[in-house]
């Protein structure tokens, strides 16, 4: 499967009296990943919600934190789908430090489609390549 | 107009790298004064926008900080009405040291009720004790 | 092991576009029930940082997550501490609403003593009982 | 004096049950402004703090909200100081939509430098230029 690279500088805001950055942070650090993922497939998250109503709604996340993240330096989020078909996908995540290039931390999200009622639903064909989903009639 | 006090301690979340809680969380702490004050005078905020879909939109804040808040003290937020018709109302709040009885910051929202598609509504005659307004001829 | 539970109100600023609490806001309600677990055995976290410069450095957290929480409801977090030596110790949380009796989330923590030069440190005997440490022959 | 400014998309985190951008995360935004002035001039706030213990307190903060910032959107945030000195400065700040070109919100800061045991000092002379201040004798 694809994945993708985005980068962002750490945000005096995202860092804690350890002078570190907090740890719940880095799952937001995940959807800023998710959400260039679908731009550089051609897609946007945001249309999924405002044109269809899909939510893309997170049933599980896990981080391990490797080295912590200081305030002001630049971090790259290496976004991967692992699986996906029409009910849920899995993404994982590399949180790096492209300057010394090495890794901070390493994350995974999975998802399940829902409707604006909080229901599941089964993705449209439309939005499969987004997710890398070949569709085959084994697919439903 | 009356006031009301609530209180909490500081979440490590809130501070940051410099040791004391992070400017933008006291505008946070305004949000739990305000939603306390509604349920001191017998409504909830929720409520409004479930029921009615009447949003409560901040147009203005502002706080001037006195004093640094700190990880795991108690902080207490008095909340008052000093101004409120059918259109927009004004909150002020002292954010207090309550155990060496000092302000920390001080600070006011105002607010326009709108609707659900943004559009500025007057606020329903059932709400106006939550606010404190009387209702007179001259309100409307 | 002992377990805690401490309780408090959603944030409007904890929920999202999607109307119930975004993803990531669910680790700062452990870091809450570890705080009130430290309170509830007779410590305070904070001076373990304050006093001994020992910081509590997670390496790693996950959430599952069951049902969504929303604005202004009552939240309930069941703190236990399921492992702890001298140089770590693992937390599991439920978060629950208390008033339908069911949990939301089920989530961990792991975490690593560090001095403030952030270098693996053992944790003081004096601290043993806020982890429930026994501290017998083997624990070193 | 001397603008400059800073684009970023808003994140999902940063929006709230209303569908918006939460008013709080605004002023992280300005520290977003402050961070990349400061970038654009040729130094850096991490600096200062790392080099020498000075650290930019906020006094005050303000924002006056004119149009709701929605996810995804693209931000460019303007930000000018206003007034400076060896003892505080003042920042002013412009959040824009730059696709529809106009201004989303307005707001300002007001900072005193102060040391690491959080007491005012007087700003070194070698950060003078960050800071537009051109340093005549009146400037003590």
């Amino acid at each position: 499967m694809t994945n993708h690279e985005t980068r962002f500088r750490v945000r005096y805001a995202e860092t804690d009296q350890m002078g570190v950055v907090y740890y719940a942070n880095y799952f937001i650090w995940m959807e800023l990943g998710r959400a260039e993922y679908f731009r550089a497939v051609g897609g946007r998250y945001k249309d999924m919600e405002d044109s269809d109503g899909i939510l893309l709604a997170v049933v599980d996340a896990q981080c391990r934190y490797l080295f912590p993240a200081r305030y002001d330096e630049e971090i790259a989020v290496r976004t991967t789908i692992v699986k996906a078909n029409r009910r849920m996908v899995n993404f994982e995540y590399e949180i790096r430090d492209p300057v010394v290039d090495r890794a901070l931390a390493r994350g995974s999200t999975k998802h399940i489609f829902l409707n604006r009622e909080m229901k599941p639903v089964k993705l449209l064909k439309k939005y499969f390549s987004l997710f890398g989903i070949t569709g085959g009639p084994s697919i439903d």
